[in-house]
């Protein structure tokens, strides 16, 4: 089979691999209907040094289950599930806890060691607990939204969540990536009455005012904080979603929150410590979030997109086959693309 | 009247100074009936720069009130009243929403600039929102009680709910200072199950344990962290109040966190920036808390203190005047004494 594997900073390549298989009796193979670059991809992509082996890429899939090991109970061969970015397996202390990131017998796909979702067909372990049947087909008009729920809707919720959003509150966004655009659906479906996008492209501007931001700040650093303020009586906004992971980023996020606000992060910290320390001591503002239990929300989610109350799939920006996917890098780094889809 | 001052580390004295009195229409005059010193006086007794004009101490204070402003309505003459350690107007937009530290109006006690309550008597600002009436006698048997919900007991209640105490779960204590003990009696009270004091003192263990504690580790940094993943089936806390404030024991709170908990911190933070940032966004580790807004919980407390469910003046192993008070600093200091209690 087909699958992505990085190489090296910049170096994706479409490489021919020995095809998927089930190795545990709790694994299943999925072969992929529609999959996606993610921002957190950009990472490696940046910054990864070279490697012989390289590293399969790609967590966020929809696809077809092809075969399954023997103990898998929940899905069947012909299902049509949407994969998490995580596996778990559904049952731990964890996972009944709504936390099937830090499941026990859990872990990530694209990463070191481990298949990726950038290929024609990927290894699911403990499918019971990963993988959610979607009742829809394969063509559905829907696929672009339901495939979101792989990570980035969800990562939206989470951040969300972990700034705890509420009715009537101030919500501001950190970052206008796909995960930034998602934090602000998920921001408007919980009830913010105010929602301030921090972000600096137009189009992605243009996207987040339709899913319901209320206002753009376009400045960075000291200049955003002083604009934010400004946006809200001077106090700052009750939530923030910190969508990038950067130095910056997270300090700005801290920065405008509000006295007893909180601040969910979701963007996979590029730094070591958590900034101005005393800053969120004094104002009582809180640090949550981390990565999203996608699979958590899942099921919270699916009826919002089925009926078509959120439409995440509009993060999609462009569509490719496999063999443009090492474009479709190139294209979000450079920031031609918001988010790519593969469709196979 | 005579009044503690600090001139530099180490460097407390009683000195006559001129009579407090009501300045603003919202001020109140309080004589003090009891009074205290607190852990965070130890932070200036240590690294304070010397001063002439000195630092007037003390934050927490029973009194009777000797005169009011013009504008003072919840409060009169004669009655015996708890000061918590910050004033606050009691009806701007974070003193509604129960954070009275933040309040816009509002300020802290001993503070460089403002009177302190180790004195006989202290002006209160805002007093109508800052001040609540206490329904006993100036010699009742609860006073050392009564005089905790001026900062430490309400402190102790603030990790915990920063730290999302609830039934069934557990939590741990670092530190075993007097907000440490009071975090022991706020974490029972709320319904934690397992009760780890990360701690060492002989004295204050034995009173954690009357207190509810059922685990104490006396063990520090990485040999502590390991103790308490024994005493949690490998997985960490869900609770952790910080009561100390140092790297070290903010390094521990994070690292004894389960996966998906939370750390409350009120120690006041000697460090810059929050460790590990990386472990707590992998493991969703929300980080909480601040200056206790210790006025929003008095209501909540006081029952609890006056039916003697709660016993938090235990705290207090040493009672002085206001002349033992430059010892009293002394003994806290070398961990002679938990906590001192100042009685005119």
């Amino acid at each position: 089979m087909r699958a992505t594997v990085m190489f090296g900073a910049g170096d994706v390549r479409i490489e021919t691999l020995p095809d998927a298989r089930t190795i545990e009796p709790t694994d299943a193979v999925v072969v992929v209907s529609r999959a996606c670059i993610c921002g957190s991809d950009l990472w490696p992509y940046k910054t990864m040094e070279h490697s012989e082996a390289g590293r399969r890429m790609g967590h966020e899939a929809i696809g077809v289950i092809e075969s399954v090991g023997a103990d898998v109970r929940s899905v069947k061969v012909g299902d049509l599930v949407v994969m998490p970015f995580a596996y778990s397996d559904g049952t731990c202390t964890f996972c009944r806890a709504g936390l099937q990131t830090s499941c026990i017998h859990g872990g990530f796909f694209g990463v070191v060691g481990m298949e990726g979702a950038q290929a024609e067909a990927v290894r699911v372990p403990q499918a019971d607990g990963t993988l959610v049947v979607l009742p829809v087909g394969e063509d559905d008009a829907l696929m672009p939204s339901l495939l979101t729920l792989s990570d980035v809707m969800g990562t939206g919720h989470h951040a969300a969540l972990a700034a705890d959003v509420g009715t009537g509150k101030t919500a501001a966004v950190v970052g206008d990536g796909a995960v930034g655009l998602c934090g602000v659906i998920a921001a408007k479906r919980l009830g913010a009455e105010q929602i301030i996008l921090l972000g600096r492209h137009p189009d992605r501007i243009a996207l987040a005012t339709q899913f319901g931001a209320t206002d753009v700040v376009s400045e960075r650093g000291e200049k955003a904080v002083e604009r934010v303020r400004e946006l809200t009586n001077g106090f700052g906004a009750h939530s923030v979603l910190e969508c990038v992971g950067h130095d910056l980023s997270m300090a700005t996020a801290v920065a405008i929150a509000r006295p007893g606000g909180a601040v969910g992060r979701v963007g996979v910290p590029q730094h070591e410590q958590i900034p101005t320390t005393r800053k969120t001591f004094f104002d009582n503002v809180t640090i949550g979030g981390g990565p999203a239990p996608a699979r958590a929300y899942i099921e919270e989610l699916l009826p919002d997109v089925l009926e078509g109350r959120i439409e995440p799939g509009r993060v999609f920006d462009r569509v490719t086959d496999l063999d443009g996917v090492p474009d479709g890098y190139r294209a979000m780094d450079e920031r031609e693309a918001i988010k790519v889809m593969i469709a196979f």
